[in-house]
């Protein structure tokens, strides 16, 4: 008999993408579906990024260093050192993707069977990658009554054992917005620290940081030899479709690892790296026009939603992300209602069911994940069908 | 304490760059070093998907979907069909490069201590990649004598356990230019249908057949469930940089299982997948020139090689790629004596040393690999500069 592998049959499938059949099934029936669902933003990638690719001369579009581009890597470095960061270009693989840059930390500092902490709700694919490798995921709770701050360092001793080998953080997070804050990074330093566990750094969002400073695992003193950044520039430019990313380390030991599972797939996207490579150009002030634009949709986004009689929505403080508790009993239905039998004036609303990012199971189930990825006329629409859909929904709460 | 991963420990550096820090040091001291170590073409990309990206009229460059646009799929339809193979657009996952679409398959299909029979010499990132999944690779030997002509049933059946899943092959061949027969194909078959054996094919040289016809994994009658097909433009766009592969299968089990793991890693690169679906509209005839070209560098190489005393180099069918037996102890330390201690009029050749190729230890000493990936009068050089080099080797064989 021909069998998949067990990796196969428990790989998650994405929780975001489940309900896309009911969003095409909407859409051929006419409606206009608002997508806040998926973090696709609407912002132009930089149309200098892009002319950097065209105006490229190639002859021949060969292999890159398996760590990307040399000229790239010198390049993140000016960049890297703009936010604080500093590290030389033989810390850095360029990646396929942050995606590549999860998988690589996963891959190259972790055995089958070990344990990694990551706070809950998290973005969903750890899952997948840390079936792919074999690892377990361990979820520790935070709340949206406090606004999913960091729970304490009591509860990661709680859940630490022999196994445990690392804690995954994101912050700013997806999907929960939460930013934290310098106390918090010091809190997990202290438990890396203690307890011998790299702490894997997802920092895809550090542009986007609204209420307080953007603070990296990579600012944490002391921490050299723990700390593994993966980062993107899927966000920082709106260029998702790039698939470039960054590993980057100043554990040679481990740097040395992920060269060899970069090596075996020989070199990142080639045509991307050029992107990457003008992005660095792009003047500090760049990031004023996106931040301030997702700002504004994220104080409309917010203040929609707890005028909304049962809704909670705490205040984001950096990314592109809100979760909000719902005067609904299942949210998972309630997301597929909403596509399959509900409409205002021929519109509805696509979310993300929040079980999909929590661990244990039946947490979030009142819960959903908004991207505010739309521009502000649209968000507005979708909150207005957002807020007669909870009208007239039949599987409220109680 | 902190430490790596035991397949990070595990996980071999890539033989055909090691001795890359030789080759630098080579042309610090002002050498000209033919670079034959290496599968990177000095084709030229078409510039016409060159084109098609810098036409592309993105305003934001947005994931694609995980399985590759559609479009490009569908187009990719075309292509297959006009080798004969006949597939559908949801047969088909776009992968980052071929690397990725091998890696698909052994996590989809393998489980941690399943064996895979690859024939040696082969592509060594299979090794990479098997070490990443927990796979172990079973080699069963092609002799150079023979021109590396795949072994016959008996010697996969002395290797085939309960714990045998899969055989790799790859035609035309990577590193031996070999080109399987029907015959060869047809044996393949019959083992995997005795054994119940999933088949991955490595079909990245398919456009580079000189003796004999391209047969597919694909054209097997009555293997449907059992082929995966993993392949890439690298070559036959000579687009290596662009990191645009496939996974194609018509076994729905296998392909939903791969699907999970092409959404964990969200998209494929967006900018390669119009180059790639350009690339589909070339002419038939585009490949007439490279093809030729390939075949008269081959013709130059072998008949360069077989001259030299004490050389022989069996006649490659296909890819671009030749085998060859030296008159040397260890071609390791011959490739690398070459770039550290030799020189002819001021230029040396780079070879990739054949023991990285084999997976029984100690095969492999006295053969080396050549890519003939240099125009007629570099390869012409690269040769003089190896038969003078073989005449003065102190560390001739016997």
């Amino acid at each position: 008999m021909l069998t998949i592998s067990d990796r196969g049959r428990l790989m998650p499938p994405s929780p975001i993408r489940k309900l896309v059949p009911f969003a095409e099934a909407a859409k051929k029936k006419g409606l206009k579906v608002y997508h806040l669902n998926i973090g696709q933003p609407d912002i132009e990638t930089p149309p200098s990024i892009l002319d950097a690719v065209r105006n490229a001369d190639i002859r021949v579009l060969e292999y890159s260093h398996s760590a990307g581009n040399e000229s790239y890597r010198r390049k993140l470095v000016k960049y890297y050192a703009s936010v604080g960061i500093n590290v030389s270009p033989d810390q850095i693989i360029i990646t396929t993707g942050g995606s590549e840059a999860i998988m690589f930390g996963f891959f190259a500092c972790l055995n089958p069977g070990d344990e990694v902490i990551i706070p809950e709700p998290f973005y969903a694919n750890y899952n997948g990658f840390a079936v792919a490798a074999g690892v377990k995921v361990v979820p520790i709770t935070s709340n949206i009554d406090n606004g999913f701050a960091l729970p304490p360092i009591t509860e990661f001793e709680k859940v630490i054992t022999d196994k445990t080998k690392a804690i995954v953080v994101c912050s700013p997070n997806n999907p929960t917005g939460y930013l934290y804050s310098p106390s918090e990074m010091e809190a997990l330093k202290t438990i890396c620290l203690k307890h011998h566990l790299y702490l894997f750094s997802d920092e895809a969002y550090r542009e986007f940081c609204y209420s307080g400073e953007y603070y990296s695992a990579m600012h944490l003193p002391d921490m050299d030899e723990h700390v593994v950044l993966m980062d993107t520039i899927s966000k920082r430019y709106s260029a998702c479709g790039a698939r470039l990313g960054a590993f980057v380390t100043k554990n040679k030991t481990v740097y040395e690892a992920a060269m060899k599972f970069a090596q075996a797939r020989l070199s990142p996207p080639g045509l991307a790296q050029i992107m990457g490579e003008a992005a660095v150009d792009l003047p500090a002030s760049y990031f004023d026009q996106p931040r301030s634009e997702y700002m504004e949709r994220r104080d409309l986004l917010v203040k929609r939603l707890n005028a909304m009689p049962g809704v909670f929505c705490p205040n984001p403080g950096g990314a592109f992300y809100a979760m909000a508790k719902l005067p609904v009993e299942d949210s998972d239905h309630f997301c597929q209602w909403l596509l399959e039998s509900f409409s205002h004036d021929n519109k509805t609303v696509m979310l993300a069911p929040a079980t999909g990012f929590y661990g244990t199971p039946g947490l979030g189930r009142n819960e959903v994940r908004l991207a505010y990825v739309l521009n502000l006329k649209d968000l507005d629409e979708a909150m207005n069908c957002l807020e007669k859909a909870l009208e007239v929904y039949p599987g409220k709460e109680g």
